[in-house]
């Protein structure tokens, strides 16, 4: 079984984002639609044959703490290197750095099939391609050549480490300090001493060197680290020395000092980490984890949040993902398992019928249907503003970027919240089986419950939504955005049997206008404390928006290479989504910018 | 820490419920509030010092197959025998069996609080007094002796045996078969063929014997049994078997043929059972199971069905203990983390705020009070009820026994379904740390993950309550329940504060009034598509009567031993649920009746 319908994905690149047309800028010139097909096809052989066979096992059989570091199974490490030896880790890096210059939207679709088969095997390819990304964009040519390359061709893996156990959604807290250390090829040295927390992929055995970038506070004149974000740096520190152009060093100060034991995800090890401890390892004598500062002193939150915006698109594509695969094994349980028979059908004798065929099973597939593919069309997007934001120039470029940024807290944050919804679902077809081991759905959830929490929980991509995006921005991004919805919307009108939905969706997004200029009056702090209702609001008019546009390029044509059950199957969701996701929207709206006081200061926290 | 909050239970119980007016019944006479402390007293302590102990490790260490049993952590053992010794299992049966005669929402209460702290372990007892309570209904005298008696003093556990591996939800297409095989003391003996799924507790050597209710089909006169459910009986079977007043016999002749690995519950061993396999075991000589008809031949489902709504509450219970629990988790960590600081604050050197303070996570925890002590209070009450019907007479009986039937689906899914998420929100709350088994709540949701599937998933009772409890009843029962809420309304309408409630309580029930009428007019297919929105809406409408019914008690009366910090947070969760819940409830029934066919016949399956 493919986890992501083939016809899904090649309806999603070529018929609706239209990536053939990328290929006509100077940057993807030498790809065409063969070169992504044998990419796409690439993966989704290597991910069926050495990432899905060992998901079970590696979810049993979890990373152990032994001799200070973190034991993995040998499968996980098999199967990367196969990952890097088809050039995967090179993929959207530019030819410059030694990679394929891909569309990021082309990697995503191929990481797609990864994370869909094996999310925990394919985090450390996720992670170590968003540190390279940062590397390339604000390291040094020294550093790219020193900590990026060997990452891009899959022979060291990389990791963020931005949280401490004090300090998670609050990165202006965290209190590890870098002190300097002297000057290097490589750039301005430091020895940095903190403790680090939830490090993905932190420690393991896998390749020879592991690249952290890990933010670290400097101390100023005084010798003292600021509060807040301003003397927050960045540093590239690796596991073992780096000498250019020399064989690797000697260990650097950072110590394992203990592994999370996670509800799913189990693969990738998850570790706190101690930079320098001074007793394990004392690198060229005395205590510290020596590091090289990346970009400016300062810098290290703005820096950050550039790989983490791409991260943040990462853990929606994993969400996506792990929303399409449960939704393949439901469709697939449904179908072949029977089960009752229909209300009315009072023939005992008669034989069962498959269980899709009860409404409530139908529901429950149109449901992960409407939040699986939804949610991959929405990341895909995503993906493909990367690219356009690559190749356009000047205010064309400023607008993508303003989208891109609108956008990324709901790519992050929609499919982490709905497509564990879909595989809670997914359980419910499969009834006892799917609370059981021995199939996969229950597993699927346990690895899907992690992504509204990293990278920022959805309770942080709500603020983010709300004040940076919408109100500090005074609505620019988001009237920009509501013209694309218009666009759609004034297609979609010209066909008979999708005209009401145009008027429904104006009618949504007039509402979401209505209630920002409701918002946009009131003080800050107040019409953030209606964020969380506000983002999943948002978020659905965006799915039914990007539902519709689907429908209205399938309704367009009578295309010969789309089968007509395909594009029913897509129209039956079309409908299951306006007609019962969309009230459930505009509930949640209702809530927002009412002023109710309910969750304000005055909630006698103390007496709950 | 109490996970369930001991001022909430002495409010709901004496308070809300009044439960000391059930002494005045004969039933109960020699009861008081006395004795029903002592028994809320000892289940508390037990329940701290013996049950929740070993949560985490009889999850980690999970039951093994082993010399064709199932081998269980000891301490499970131990913490059962101590029940036992407390004459716990014998709680709310008759005196005349052994029991105690406690009323059941007392012995419901002091479940809970085993629920909460180790429901793998409680699942036993649970199931045990179910069983009993079937043949104290519906055995011969003998067979009570002989069955139920050493169940009601703990000495033997009990199972209940209906799901095959290709019959689950349709319990008319099982085909475990019943063979005459002659008459005994104990009642008319059968042998009996056939394999059980999913059967908790279905072996373990903690008991001397286990007694399991079997439903199976016997053959009609030509030696065929019947499709549908005319021909399924009920019989005891026991493990070993039993010779009236003799030590125990041989074994009888059922094989553990697997163990299932389930995401959660696991200290339960979860069992595929074969009867009748004739080769590890041959009672008498040969194979087949013996078994003893309970009640009458082809009664099998309707007496299930009396220990099925028993049991139904008990999952209800289960549910909603493990979303306290999940809660009582959340509020801590939220009062005592520290992180971040609220909108406009914006001294950087300021401390953190305890996450309590974040509008989000107000909002989480409120829900969470909301589902998890509605939840509970919605339980006991049905458990009163079933008390009230053991002691009212003629008309009131019947009223009482149909009010029961109304509410037990409601019962049994809406705290399944909600306390569920309860538990997602709990893991939310803690961030990275929630989803890491050194925390508690992750296990908390996977256990509760079983509560939407068993005993009827929640689909089943959607069609349960809108099929049988209200259309097949032309609504009287759900007339009668109409008359409880629009006294709760009058109630409220005469507090300022809550009258604007009380409004919104009638209007709400009014629209479900309209979707029934609407409903009854479609033809019952049809009807019953909708189920699955209609179910959730009733269900919020049933927790927004219970919780403005308790909130008119605490606004009637000034009560000194009632702390106003206590009403004070009944009362913003009352807003909560009005404000947030209730909407949520309404865009539910927005879909009911409006003959879409949206999950009609016509939705083409094949193309999903």
């Amino acid at each position: 079984m493919d986890f992501i319908d083939q016809r899904e994905l090649t309806f999603l690149l070529y018929d609706w984002l239209g990536v053939e047309e990328l290929t006509k800028a100077p940057r993807f010139a030498e790809h065409s639609r063969e070169t992504f097909d044998a990419v796409l096809e690439t993966s989704r052989k290597l991910a069926r044959e050495l990432f899905a066979p060992h998901y079970k096992k590696s979810d049993r059989e979890e990373p152990v703490f032994q001799d200070g570091s973190a034991k993995v199974l040998p499968e996980i490490g098999e199967a990367l290197k196969a990952f890097a030896e088809a050039g995967l880790f090179a993929g959207s890096f530019d030819e410059a750095h030694g990679g394929l210059q891909l569309p990021q939207v082309i990697h995503s679709a191929a990481m797609s099939q990864f994370f869909a088969a094996n999310i925990a095997t394919s985090a450390y390819a996720m992670l170590t391609t968003a540190n390279a990304r940062l590397l390339t964009t604000f390291g040094t040519p020294a550093q790219i050549e020193a900590f990026a390359r060997p990452q891009i061709e899959g022979r060291w893996f990389g990791t963020m480490c931005l949280s401490e156990p004090d300090a998670g959604s609050s990165l202006a807290d965290i209190s590890t300090k870098a002190v300097p250390d002297g000057r290097s090829s490589l750039g301005m040295r430091y020895r940095l001493f903190g403790r680090k927390m939830w490090i993905s992929g932190g420690e393991h055995e896998m390749t020879e060197n592991i690249v952290h970038l890990v933010l670290a506070k400097t101390p100023g004149p005084d010798g003292r680290t600021l509060p807040g974000t301003k003397g927050i740096s960045l540093f590239a520190v690796p596991k073992r020395l780096v000498r250019p152009d020399g064989p690797l060093g000697d260990r650097n100060d950072i110590a394992l000092a203990g592994l999370n034991h996670k509800m799913g995800y189990r693969g990738t090890t998850n570790c706190l980490l101690n930079f320098g401890e001074g007793e394990r390892f004392r690198p060229e004598g005395k205590a510290g984890a020596v590091g090289y500062l990346v970009g400016q002193p300062g810098d290290g939150l703005p820096i950050m949040f550039h790989m983490m915006n791409e991260a943040r698109i990462a853990v929606g594509l994993g969400a996506a993902a792990l929303g399409c695969r449960g939704y393949r094994h439901a469709l697939d349980y449904a179908r072949t398992r029977r089960q009752g028979r229909l209300p009315g059908a009072k023939d005992p004798a008669a034989a069962p019928v498959p269980i899709i065929e009860h409404a409530d099973v139908k529901r429950m597939l149109l449901a992960q249907k409407c939040y699986a593919e939804g949610a991959l069309a929405l990341v895909l997007y995503c993906a493909k503003l990367v690219d356009e934001q690559a190749v356009a120039q000047g205010e064309r470029r400023e607008e993508v970027e303003r989208l891109l940024g609108l956008l990324t807290p709901v790519a992050k944050s929609w499919p982490s919240e709905f497509c564990l919804e879909a595989n809670d679902l997914a359980i419910q077809v499969h009834g006892g089986y799917g609370y059981t081991r021995e199939f996969d759905v229950e597993q699927v959830y346990r690895d899907n419950r992690l992504n509204p929490i990293h990278e920022g929980t959805t309770g942080i991509q709500a603020l983010d939504l709300l004040g940076r995006k919408i109100l500090r921005e005074k609505g620019r991004s988001f009237r920009e955005f509501l013209r694309l919805v218009d666009g759609t919307a004034s297609r979609a009108a010209c066909h008979a049997d999708l005209e009401d939905h145009a008027a429904k969706l104006r009618s949504f997004w007039s509402e979401i206008d209505g209630t920002i200029a409701v918002l946009s009056e009131l003080p800050t702090g107040e019409a953030l404390d209606d964020s969380w209702a506000f983002l999943p609001a948002f978020g659905h008019g965006v799915l039914a928006w990007m539902l519709l546009d689907q429908a209205v390029l399938l309704a367009g044509s009578s295309r010969p290479d789309i089968e007509p059950s395909f594009a029913a199957a897509k129209l039956w969701a079309l409908r299951y989504f306006y007609e019962v996701e969309l009230p459930r929207a505009r509930q949640h709206l209702a809530y927002v910018g009412r002023r109710t006081g309910l969750l304000s200061g005055e909630i006698p926290t103390a007496v709950l």
